[in-house]
């Protein structure tokens, strides 16, 4: 009734039936259903412009910097020229934006299924793509990921980088996360070449990330599984960078030169001195890691709704 | 009005006007005041048991062990030889637990000004202490820290440990962030002595910590400043380890080696291949800690209720 | 954090999965599972005292007296002469502290199935009873109220009262809203009896009242259905009375002047002059009222938790 | 997560810092700022499309004709012949609606202050008006209320409707709802004129009708109070009609009578059975009526926010 009072319109997202987050929305700039999903984009005092597909939050102008460098760069800083970059999925345009940035690239292909959704972001969210949809190295697909990578040639990408919200109960995001799925995509890699994906949770409720560092571990001969804190999603994200078997995760020198050869003025999260923080892991995340998990398969796919349990008694 | 609803009792805590968390109550086991502050001891699905002092969050059996090890393990494993610790707060007994836990302490005090609130939490978290409160090595004294601090002998002690909850408008807690209270610790100090010390969000809402480091700087030789994640506060979460001139973060082989001479089986969350990622800062936090805050004193203690902006515009 | 936010412990319960109420809470009394119920028993700065079953509110310190006057009053004070009484539920004590302010009263009989539950009242809830439990008048069975009333001798009763709650998918409260029932509860009155019986909503979602309303009056010669707004439930309460065949509302006079005659000082609510707006009804519940509901017996009773659909379109 | 929890986007309301309810929204069709106020313009699956003027919920489709018919037909039933109409507020379109359904009805004059916000009804909330933006009897003022009155000539009108949201601190709204203001609009009726208006709350928070009712009292010969349940309110609704010395509260025969001549087929709450409980005020809400309030003056208006206490203890 009087401003102080935090009345109002709210997104409220449960992470369980037992706790939820909640934001205050100051305006809702879009929502509907596309063909493939409901989708909202919002705008709140904390988050800023904000992206909620099928009730779950996919970005938010606050910091969504944070989870694009993390998926983006690591990959990108790691390979010594990559000039074939796929994103599949990303819709926000803000992982093209990232890759773009390096002067090396050639072409990127972004891949993804909702061209309505790609729409409403162009028109709703510019700003994070920063200009990425107008420039000339951007080639975009509306087609499922996989069937695209399927047609593409042998050896023909240095990286590919899953941008793929988390599979939920019968959506068709189960056959990106397969062995055959990485099978297909390493045979489209260069030698030399990377892939990136994002692993959802890594704190709050882990769900995915033991499966497909578990899975990719039958498919890449180097993988690396790290982290990064997103303040939208109150949690800890996970990511896995495999490729291999020269892959080594960059030193901060490295990073530092690479980032002046390739005309990247600075990193607002990815600090060359942080970098290898990213991929060392808390010993209750560890323990997950090398004891938990299954391999994914396209006749196995993920189902797992639950999330791993994490034992943290002291003793 | 069906299980599947989340309806029922919820603990809900504002981050701001504009965004909130909420957990389901499965029970509430205290609740009042004590001379000093409102408390509550709750039990949710999601936190276990919980500490609540005036409406904030202070511990939650789901994940105290991070905070805890965090705020105590570094400290302790960096000294070579930690015979003699005062833990100024701590009510929960988890951080003295953690103390106890090195084979070399002869004795810890704890000094917390609330001793309605030790008692209730011997009485309802027996579980957070773990056997600490019996242990022989322990000496409890009820009142003020820095009181206790200025009557102790010079060169007395050889880790002081803050555990004090952030300093709120008003509350006593001002007086032990300032540089007067920070030199005096110092002077209680054996050589090579260290402190420790909380210093609340390091994510969502950054307040305290650019101040201590600070304000530390001009007190020790050498001031880390480091984070954990915390997935009960939703929140990267800041600490500070001070001391010098030889402090030196521990390596995983150093921390491996001191864990088997004290007789530690293992750590939950700080494994020591783990611990070198502590201290790495991401960029813009790092700009925040090298170009803000400011040096508290007791004369102009912390007043700042506003959370530090954050800038994380890409470009 | 400040204490003007509305932070803290909240009770929260839904209406419809689209929308939902919520109370602060100062305080929780008592939690816990009876054999047949979980219970809470919680304060609130606007509910007062208040007693939730399986998390839907029954009744609250603030206005339970509009409940229980409505429930009680209209049928005690329309029998002229009732002395032998029997409530069936009515677990907290208010029910019977109305029927026991009635001097010609000899006997109340209370029949709960929950003898866990009234004794949490009594211990918890003493304002609610108002010294009844203790009325030499009154008689306590714990078990079946139906089947209580089988092995009462017929024709025994001048007023009988069901306050249960609205009877939920598989719980036994079932059978005490059927038509087998009321027969049975027929043939316990003497001449001239009436019973007195809880409805649910009439306002916010109408489940139960033109299921009643249609059952009764096949077994009952006159019913009458009337409505009390409760401010706690934030809704329009229904309640019916049956009992004839020379039923009739009483009119104002004749309410003071029985009020006299049994020395009762004041209603808190039902003022004499109110008491002929209580049976008179919206045109759309009206509507509802006559052409809608069905049947409930023994082999086919309520399973409707859907709401009735209610048509306010203006023409 | 899944379709079965109830998150998303939800507007919240709180009626005192202790509850609050929540509606899921649907959509948000428009919101802004005025020159005047803030609006929204929902759907809600509960509430339908609804306006919400400050926060404060305005109407709501699902019920708003209770609230309409509530404010319009009992004056308009009342009056023998009432041709000459002014509506202060309203911006809806809803209650020049009912008035046009009287076919004696030569003219009505509607003046809301804010125009902007009247074009957002008739584009947004066309259903609500029902056609009667384009009926030719209607003329449409945008200015204050009490200022147009002031320049209209004396007993020139029949009926006043004052559909004014309940003022607020600082508002404008204080001064239609004063001593002089109801002078004023005394003086522009006929003989035999009526006013009526709403009082806002009679249930949850009695704020406005004690004063209401004392302040009519004094200029009016005859007032009576009268009480509708709006289930989108949560609410008992307090309204007044004045005028006299003639005026009664038409019997059912009478509405039935006038219903017919002046040809409205029905209406969907205020049946001509239901009239005469309207002004029946239970026992609590009597003796506020007759021991509270003061006389609101221009110089001395409304500016109470707090809620009249209401004692409803048993004995």
């Amino acid at each position: 009734m009087t401003d102080s009072w935090p009345e109002g319109n709210w997104f409220i997202e449960f992470g369980s039936p037992d706790d939820l987050a909640a934001f205050r929305l100051s305006n809702v700039l879009a929502q509907g259903r596309t063909r493939f999903q409901h989708y909202q984009i919002i705008a709140s005092p904390i988050l800023g412009k904000a992206l909620i597909l099928d009730g779950v939050l996919q970005s938010a102008a606050r910091d969504e910097v944070i989870y694009h460098e993390a998926l983006v760069q690591p990959v990108m800083l790691t390979h010594p020229l990559p000039r074939q970059v796929a994103v599949l999925g990303g819709g926000e345009g803000a992982t093209i934006r990232e890759v773009l940035r390096h002067s090396g690239v050639q072409e990127v292909c972004m891949i993804d299924l909702d061209k309505e959704l790609v729409n409403l972001c162009r028109e709703f969210l510019p700003e994070f793509a920063a200009g990425a949809w107008d420039d000339p190295r951007l080639r975009l697909f509306y087609e499922d990921g996989r069937a695209w990578l399927a047609g593409r040639p042998d050896a023909s990408l240095d990286v590919v980088i899953l941008d793929i919200t988390d599979p939920l109960e019968g959506g068709p995001a189960f056959f990106l996360f397969t062995r055959e799925m990485f099978i297909l995509a390493q045979a489209k890699l260069r030698p030399g070449g990377l892939l990136s994906i994002q692993a959802g949770s890594a704190g709050q409720a882990v769900r995915l990330l033991p499966h497909l560092y578990r899975t990719l571990r039958v498919v890449f001969p180097q993988v690396i599984p790290y982290t990064a804190f997103l303040p939208s999603f109150n949690d800890l994200y996970g990511f896995v960078l495999a490729g291999g078997p020269e892959l080594h995760w960059p030193t901060p020198e490295r990073l530092s030169r690479i980032l002046q050869d390739r005309n990247i003025a600075s990193l607002k999260w990815l600090l060359p001195e942080f970098a290898p923080a990213l991929p060392l892991l808390p010993g209750y995340l560890n323990t997950l890691l090398t004891q938990q998990g299954r391999i994914l398969t396209d006749s196995n796919p993920i189902h797992q709704v639950e999330s791993f349990p994490i034992n943290l008694s002291p003793f």
